[in-house]
């Protein structure tokens, strides 16, 4: 399988800049653009970029793979922008979290280049801070990897991204459409995102902080949510969210009617299940690893 | 300040293990009760203990503390049983999650010995794994400590458990009443793993472990619940839980309303302020680290 030679890294955020990271490390030659100077100059202080720019069109025409690590609503008019800088036969791919609407943006704006194909994928690891400093490839070791093809990419091109995300270190790859990708991400993603803004918004005394365990700092971490980016992936997936809210909201209300009606036997069986499924999730992710 | 000498652990489970090996690294002379042959000779061989025993008649007569880390409900009886054997003067403690009715439990098996008193602290640190085997001390290493102080030891008392939670490593020390307590625990503790246990009965799909990422990871972690523990927590203390609830179900419907009204700016904000309200918690929290 033919290798990627030089890597060009659109927006060096916490996602991006890992990625720059991870790919200089295993001796890709990476290009990074970036809006903010000093980003692109602390991650060429780092050896993640030989160089940065602000504009792509001089990396693009040098690259054999360019990876999209904007916010997904961006991605699409800025790939319209620099088409025509786009060396031939140059294979591009995204990180974005959401995928049905982005990717028909994104495919209508790459009509005018059939020799262009696009794996789009969504590597599922992440950091609650946002921004370049808190870029670190050790995130994807073991972290799932979601591709979603579409007619935009031929088999081999496919399996030349996947042989990549294995060289950086992702555990389990798996293939799905694009629907049914933001079906399972409201439920594994959007969903504990709502949660936790819930919980942590539900605090009404000053003086929390003191009596916290583990469990509801482990609920809250990412309560330090990225605004922007969020509201945008919970409004462009929209009704997936919204089943996913009630849903959650009948299992929740399954624990609050047990512990009304003081209903021991109801409240064991729902742990039990609970812990069951846990475990199972744990025994999964030991065998990939 | 007096220091304790001999200290006995009652139940090495998953805390009581933790505290034996804190205790002993400290150089405290501790015995282990348990019902357990093969615990007590696992906390044996680690030097966990200096001598365990399944009756604990014969070491509380030479303690002068006293750790009952027994189920909440389990140790008014169990003090009542074994009151004739503890040496006079002899201080108790316990790790009980949950404070009022249990307290009064406590309170009213210990009128016959007006000279043993009873300081009640809740250690907010665990595992969600239960048993020795996953006994280790450094979870209490910067974790909260509660004391819920009552009319059962004095102030001179209370300071004495006080410093050897500061000795075995706990973080913040705060003192509340046991109403108190329960209140702000049915928030930080109680209603989070209700919402892990929702979360994961919520699964729906045979696959799921192949596409979830950190943040699903973390909001399950606790779904690995103890069913006979946290049954006993939830009813114990249902009033308390079901408004923190109730509560949370109406943050989480702030969410959704914006969600389902494609509401960008309420969403952003209701984010802006979770973000907020989490970086507080890690702000405080490394002041006193």
């Amino acid at each position: 399988m033919r290798k990627f030679h030089t890597v060009t890294v659109v927006g060096l955020g916490v996602i991006g800049g890992s990625y720059a990271k991870a790919l200089s490390a295993l001796g890709y030659r990476v290009l990074g653009v970036d809006s903010d100077a000093q980003t692109l100059q602390a991650a060429a202080d780092d050896g993640a970029i030989e160089q940065g720019a602000s504009d792509p069109d001089a990396f693009f025409a040098q690259s054999d793979l360019i990876v999209f690590a904007l916010y997904p609503s961006r991605i699409a008019d800025y790939l319209h922008a620099h088409l025509h800088a786009i060396a031939a036969d140059c294979v591009l791919t995204d990180v974005a979290g959401l995928k049905s609407h982005f990717v028909q943006q994104i495919c209508a704006s790459l009509a005018d280049r059939a020799d262009l194909q696009f794996v789009f994928c969504h590597p599922m690891a992440g950091r609650e801070k946002r921004g370049y400093a808190y870029a670190d490839p050790s995130v994807f070791c073991g972290a799932n990897f979601i591709v979603t093809p579409t007619r935009t990419a031929c088999e081999e091109t496919i399996e030349r991204v996947e042989a990549l995300a294995r060289e950086i270190g992702f555990g389990r790859i798996r293939r799905i459409t694009p629907q049914l990708h933001d079906e399972m991400i409201a439920f594994t993603s959007q969903l504990p995102h709502a949660i936790a803004v819930a919980l942590i918004n539900g605090d009404t005394h000053p003086d929390t902080g003191d009596f916290i365990g583990d469990s509801y700092r482990d609920l809250t971490r990412i309560a330090n949510i990225n605004e922007d980016l969020w509201t945008q992936l919970f409004l462009e997936n929209a009704d997936n969210l919204i089943a996913q809210l009630d849903a959650f909201e009948r299992q929740l209300r399954i624990v609050r009617d047990a512990v009304a009606a003081r209903d021991a036997q109801t409240l064991r069986e729902t742990m039990i299940r609970a812990g069951i499924r846990r475990r199972k999730l744990e025994s999964d992710r030991a065998k990939t690893q």
